[in-house]
């Protein structure tokens, strides 16, 4: 605690430079190329050392907000034209659940595991430049040592104890209050979505989610024999509560599933006091919640955004997480907080799987103890962020000038829209010729919808081979809109 | 090759020897307590070097068929009496499902990561001394420096490609001809077994077992809503054929799981011929064959028995299996040879759980590599029929003379029939208070059946305290009866 109050005291003058200029240029009153102060005017003008003052400048650049020119100085880097209005909605019809997308489905996800030069648009996997390899494999060494016989033995049914100790504390960065009772681990996110919606819900029940909605989920679903209600979402602030309470009011719902922070795909965040509407309207009308917030901890304001789970006083809401996004997806370590809905769930797991990986419980333990993690992700939030930026500029620059994306607070994703006669699923095709891969928008609805949308996952570090990939796409975009 | 064969050259007189003892003692030509000819006889006899007849009669030792008494010589220590007669066969009545088990299975499940002081011949888990730790670890190091980005990154979706092509290869030992594109990976065989049934079966469907069953299994089933058919299985040879016959006239099964070697908790194995007559039943009859052969590497006897699988042309059959039993039950590997089943089984595996670990699928893939798997179990498959035949000496000796025991040959259990009077669900409870663990018989059916039975596991290396555990058992059982 002491460690952390110490570190913001000693950011606190160059943090609160750069937060000036960062406004600024945001909200556009410093525009793309326009040259910054010389930092003996930041010295001046702010009253601080030199070292201050470029320190606010490298923070700056490190975001990709500015761009320092040789001999000439810092320059804004940035430009938010061709954001979608915030007030835009989804538009998804009731209920015509369709097996279309399933093939482009299958197409996308096998690239998960793709070590060739294509690059990878479109899954949410984090770049290994973006993981603290070496911490991990120290903490490994560590956990090899201190597990009986080296993880080898199973481990406990609801998971490592230390794990889950770690989980419940790190809710405090939400307003969860938690004891590692409270926690079960998993073999990731989407398996712990899993475990819940086996354990809730039977084949011919209806789900209600966001629309678009991540794949996985859709396919999880189907799978399951559910039904899937694809409810519209605002670009910015997720799920339309009124459609939601219409939707309930019209037609049984049984489950609803929701990723409350930074969605996949839309990127949207739903607001803390629509988070809490939505948990009393569920629990008023006796529907569990799952909560997917798996992006979370990747906020690029000043706090990270609650969850539904801190409002959650019933316990009707199952909150799902995972370290796949932050720092190992190939460890397979993840985790739900299921309330009132413990003993199903971890029946569930038992069932299925027994326990999960022994050894990567531990490691994941071993590294959030400290303060590593917290250290860890402010970098990786940083560098997001960045990248987001690049991302937004780059397609600004490359794609036609009707295209429309979104402006994500965090998260993985940005969401594009094309001109309508842009079919993103033929676009994908010719891109992966070119070895850049996308996710075609359609993959994100059971329905027929998102067919001239894309996401982009800018999870990688920027380079000059992403930037040209993005090119490349914009290219081909040009060329598919000229043909039509 | 040649190193194997070169290896059975050494091995042939001591081990020709050792085996026509092996026979006299098991047909009880020689019972236990006998004195053995002394080692300058047997070289005689043999025509055999002094340390030929000594290698003979340590191998005799080290599998406790016989043992030195000082200034003495060598004695037998086995006695087969009391085991259960080979032609009975369980008789569960026809498909009456209940819960009252489901509390029981709760306690005996939850042990299964308990590291203190209890006795557990409950869950079928290896003792640590039975495991090759240090070899792990070894290519556990070896696979951090090895995989991209030290295991961080997501495994592809059917699994790691090294370790696939192992199993494949493995498959040879039960005449498996398959090649990696054959196999997928899962976090188990349990794992294995719940793709399959999400998979291939919907509610209401209803599953053939054999009777007794697996908890675990029966729990799965359930947990899907599936309704259970428990088939009249025979103490040695497995499910009746006739039996399994007569079911399919009379309702409609839906799917069949069997545990063909060794099978938990009865350790029995059904013959080549039955498992060739079963495959073509199934497939003529268009049920879907789930075969659990987790067991079938630790057989006792010259030969590594066959699967279903073997005989499977059409692709009917799943096989499931583990490094569980063998390796690392925290490692969460195990695999599936899906047979036509192929790419709905990887569906649900995706859909599930995306991939499974990447470090723990490559440390075992490192480790199957040049041999050292079938070295491992060489030892194991020792240490195990001593173990057995400890567990079976000391049954005879502390359980009251009315008790019947199979006579497993191969394996982890020891299934135990005792007076009708006695009730091992409360035999559990008592048992646990003086911190001896073991399974009721209750918890492997869904019927009211076997509450006279319990089953024992004998994966751990005999000592003091384990024969002390078995006395206590002994004399809680004793009490039992004289109380009833």
């Amino acid at each position: 605690m002491n460690k952390m109050i110490t570190l913001e005291k000693n950011n606190f003058l160059y943090q609160k430079i750069a937060d000036n200029f960062e406004n600024q240029i945001l909200t556009e009153i410093l525009k793309s190329g326009d040259k910054l102060p010389s930092v003996r005017v930041i010295c001046k003008q702010y009253g601080v050392s030199l070292s201050t003052a470029l320190q606010a400048y490298y923070f700056l650049e490190s975001k990709n907000l500015i761009q320092a020119r040789p001999n000439s100085g810092y320059y804004v880097n940035y430009s938010s034209r061709r954001f979608s209005t915030s007030d835009k909605s989804t538009q998804p019809s009731l209920n015509i659940d369709d097996n279309l997308a399933d093939k482009l489905i299958s197409r996308v996800f096998q690239e998960i595991a793709r070590h060739d030069e294509t690059v990878m648009f479109s899954l949410g996997v984090p770049s290994t430049d973006l993981l603290p390899v070496a911490k991990l494999n120290k903490a490994m060494v560590a956990a090899l040592r201190e597990l009986p016989a080296s993880g080898t033995r199973y481990e406990h049914i609801q998971g490592n104890i230390k794990l889950r100790k770690q989980i419940a504390h790190w809710a405090y960065t939400w307003n969860g209050k938690f004891t590692e009772s409270d926690v079960i681990t998993t073999a990731g996110c989407i398996n712990a979505i899993s475990f819940c919606l086996s354990s809730l819900a039977k084949p011919g029940d209806t789900i209600a989610v966001e629309s678009p909605c991540y794949f996985g989920v859709l396919q999880l679903a189907k799978s399951l024999g559910l039904r899937i209600m694809e409810i519209p979402t605002h670009l910015q602030n997720g799920i339309e509560i009124d459609e939601l309470k219409k939707a309930i009011e019209s037609k049984k719902i049984n489950i609803c599933l929701l990723v409350s922070n930074f969605s996949n795909p839309l990127g949207s965040c739903i607001p803390t006091e629509n988070k809490k509407e939505i948990v009393k309207l569920l629990e008023i009308n006796n529907i569990p919640l799952i909560e997917d917030d798996l992006y979370g901890d990747m906020y690029f304001g000043k706090q990270r955004p609650q969850t539904c789970k801190t409002f959650d006083e019933s316990g009707n809401v199952l909150l799902c997480s995972s370290v796949s996004k932050t720092l190992a997806p190939g460890y397979r370590v993840g985790w739900v907080i299921p309330g009132k809905y413990k003993d199903k769930v971890l029946n569930t797991k038992l069932y299925q799987t027994i326990s999960t990986t022994t050894l990567t419980q531990e490691v994941i333990a071993n590294f959030m103890e400290n303060g590593r993690y917290e250290h860890h992700l402010l970098k990786m939030r940083h560098a997001l962020f960045g990248n987001c930026l690049q991302l937004m500029r780059a397609v600004n620059e490359y794609f036609p000038e009707n295209t429309r994306i979104t402006k994500p607070s965090g998260g993985f994703m940005l969401w594009v829209e094309l001109d309508e006669k842009i079919n993103t699923a033929a676009l994908f095709e010719q891109a992966l010729k070119q070895k850049v891969s996308i996710a075609p928008g359609r993959v994100f609805t059971t329905q027929d919808l998102y067919n001239n949308c894309l996401r982009l996952n800018y999870s990688w570090i920027w380079n000059d081979k992403i930037e040209q990939a993005i090119k490349t796409l914009g290219a081909i975009i040009h060329k598919m809109l000229k043909q039509s």
